[in-house]
């Protein structure tokens, strides 16, 4: 039986969404693995648009967080507001800003962030029903939030952001691009991808280890 | 030496830009490789936006090519109106409706398509040189344009782009979705890639063929 994988995205573009290698690095790595893989998104509006070419805000635009999600999907992408944990097997939450910004408000708060209601029901549950979570790159901020005081995570080497997912109740663990770290107790794997990748095959000899590992604690 | 490739961009986004799995693997591949890689895109508006949750025109909307290329580049993006072929030694484009709408006006015209000009002179350039070119998808629209009549390409298995492609002056090859097609006399290499995948997985398995071929060729 296929193992069922949601893949929850934050939009499409690293300065305003789902970092897009990260996204895809992922989704091929769980078809190569022959996951069944669900896309979602919340349908809200992004934060902001940013322009990836000048790496300004593009003043007096608006984007929607589930229609850009579907440019990364193919068109198929369903609302995480329709969806249950208990129709997946594991949850993965790639990188990108929008982790920040769209799924949660870590980069406006820091450390006192909230999580979007929809995606902390839903991956509340996924922690509650014992099934195994992937955070990666900037996702890990929302650790504490989903899986409780003292959940294990990576976050690259910015000393400010580490500082900020301590307060957050979250450990910090150190980690190598290439590597991933496990909190068996919570099921819940991390790696930190872009927060240290320079190269795109860093990011994915980090990110193939996290989908395998989360594949392989998922029942 | 590190191979210096060219990969042009038409967006970001199947429906009216380039198909992302197909580009980021292609870009995954090169740098596995160690092929040292430039995107670039034209900086021109594009032919329309998609909603690509509903796959309607989203009316009202404009975005420019290089701009949402920049996505696709992490914000690493050079006009392609500024760059020459003497700085590279292959060019990849992939491929998603942004080839057909944006790079070429195939969408629209058929067989009696169009290049925008700063990519045909471009492209020339390659063949003209004896410089290896990879055109994936939808992209071999162009093959008999960049590389003259008689240019040997893939596109899938559907008839009437098939036909459109012998009317242009190319000559179609049918091809597996996990195989490539080489035109040794003209150095291009092309693949139907999401012409014919079912699955992210299968276009994979074509393009890094490609990728692998392009760079074997280029010198």
């Amino acid at each position: 039986m296929a193992k069922k994988v949601a893949v929850v995205l934050s939009g499409c573009g690293v300065f305003d969404g789902s970092e897009i290698y990260e996204s895809v690095i992922t989704l091929l790595r769980l078809d190569q693995r022959d996951a069944q893989v669900t896309c979602l998104a919340p349908d809200i509006e992004q934060m902001h648009v940013i322009n990836h070419a000048s790496g300004e805000v593009a003043e007096g635009e608006a984007r929607n967080v589930l229609v850009e999600a579907a440019r990364l999907a193919r068109g198929d992408i369903t609302d995480l507001a329709t969806a249950g944990a208990g129709d997946y097997d594991a949850l993965i939450v790639p990188g990108g800003f929008g982790a920040a910004k769209n799924l949660s408000d870590f980069a406006v708060r820091g450390a006192e962030l909230t999580v979007n209601p929809a995606l902390l029901e839903f991956a509340r549950a996924f922690r509650a029903q014992g099934k195994p979570i992937g955070l990666i790159c900037i996702a890990p901020v929302m650790a504490a939030a989903i899986c409780g005081t003292g959940a294990e995570c990576t976050i690259g080497s910015d000393a400010d952001t580490a500082a900020a997912i301590t307060a957050s109740g979250a450990v910090h663990k150190t980690c190598a691009v290439d590597e991933i770290h496990i909190d068996r107790d919570r099921k819940l794997v991390t790696t930190p991808a872009y927060m240290l990748a320079g190269r795109i095959s860093e990011a994915a000899a980090g990110i193939n280890k996290l989908v395998d590992t989360v594949l392989d604690m998922a029942s």
